[in-house]
């Protein structure tokens, strides 16, 4: 295992200085980037589909998939601005693609940049892309034990999003549990339960996004 | 990216010495090996309880985790012979991992050995392990585009068994697009639908072992 590790670390390095380079061009712009990351199949791309309808922000997407085009033409409808990446295999996004899908995104004129990862709870959150904040998205039928059995997604998201919660009825989901083991790995990231289907917690969701960005553009340079 | 995928490939030109000499190892005791690989929450742990308490198998289990040992106490308490691996991590088994799980198994008086991969459709999908054959696992909320947007898991799999069906009136499920990306993917792979918390597909997935495990011990060495 130890080989696998030292690996892993030599890529990380080469990819840091990609993103520092995003992360310093992000500051001179005053533009919010958000690296939202979850399993397959939890709502990534339908929360940024809410998103886009009632928010009121100007966001571009860079959207990660192994394969196909289908989130980026889902936004693509909506007339969000929107680069899909193929990692053909690749279980994660790294800086120096995302440096790439940049140069296509009309970046002066967006609020926020979401990057939505490749569908994975594990690698994704290995890798800096350079973004000012990961958000954490879990839906209920994956159950509550998953913070505890993927600490490290959890412990370093600045927000943890709690998808699909129109299904908690006929789910064995133990929310006092997840409640209590996402406070024990973040005690200050907020919970903010969504339901894509009705726009449930989009609001909350927007407000969040909304302050991060007062920030930023706060300390633009 | 070149770069990730040649690391990538030399560690498993390494691990597929490793994946070799289990299989051979399993060949002269014939016993069946199968690597189950889903999202996290899709059910592996839950079907496997099932199969426990009434396919009348016998059968040992390696868990891979990041962290935690809940799934493997959730088999201990059925009886079942189980060994934990954390992965700190690490995306995925690799077979020289489970090389030395196996030593801790009573090997010779089981019919079958489950590895539960760690919850994620990619990385897993591409490491060898020396088994006879992949499950693939899709749990219905996860949604029916999944098998194009993670086509080697799908493609590379014997059986497919699509998970939590209980849900599907309260989802967007499209079972006829779902049903023609898998024959498209993988036109002999069988789809077994199948409910964690009524036993629903059970027998269906038994009977697929017993076929495979009859097999395996007619070419016993």
């Amino acid at each position: 295992m130890s080989k696998i590790v030292t690996l892993q670390q030599s890529i990380m390095a080469e990819d840091e200085r990609f993103a520092a380079a995003i992360r310093e061009s992000n500051e001179r712009r005053g533009l919010l980037m958000v690296n939202m990351i979850g399993s397959p199949g939890c709502g990534k791309t339908t929360i940024l589909e809410r998103t886009a309808q009632s928010s009121g922000l100007s966001f571009g997407v860079i959207e990660g998939d192994l394969a196909t085009n289908r989130d980026a033409e889902r936004l693509d409808r909506l007339g969000v601005p929107v680069v899909q990446v193929n990692t053909h295999g690749g279980c994660h996004l790294e800086a120096n693609v995302i440096e790439k899908a940049m140069e296509s995104l009309p970046l002066d004129s967006l609020d926020v940049l979401f990057v939505e990862n490749v569908g994975n709870l594990v690698c994704p959150a290995e890798f800096d892309l350079g973004e000012d904040f990961k958000a954490a998205l879990l839906s209920t039928p994956e159950g509550a034990d998953k913070p505890l059995k993927y600490p490290y997604l959890f412990s370093s998201s600045k927000v943890v999003l709690l998808t699909k919660v129109d299904l908690l009825p006929y789910l064995p989901f133990d929310m006092k549990m997840f409640s209590e083991d996402v406070k024990k790995l973040n005690p200050e990231a907020p919970v903010i339960p969504m339901n894509g289907m009705t726009g449930e917690g989009v609001e909350e969701w927007t407000k969040l996004l909304r302050e991060k960005i007062r920030e930023k553009k706060a300390h633009a340079r």
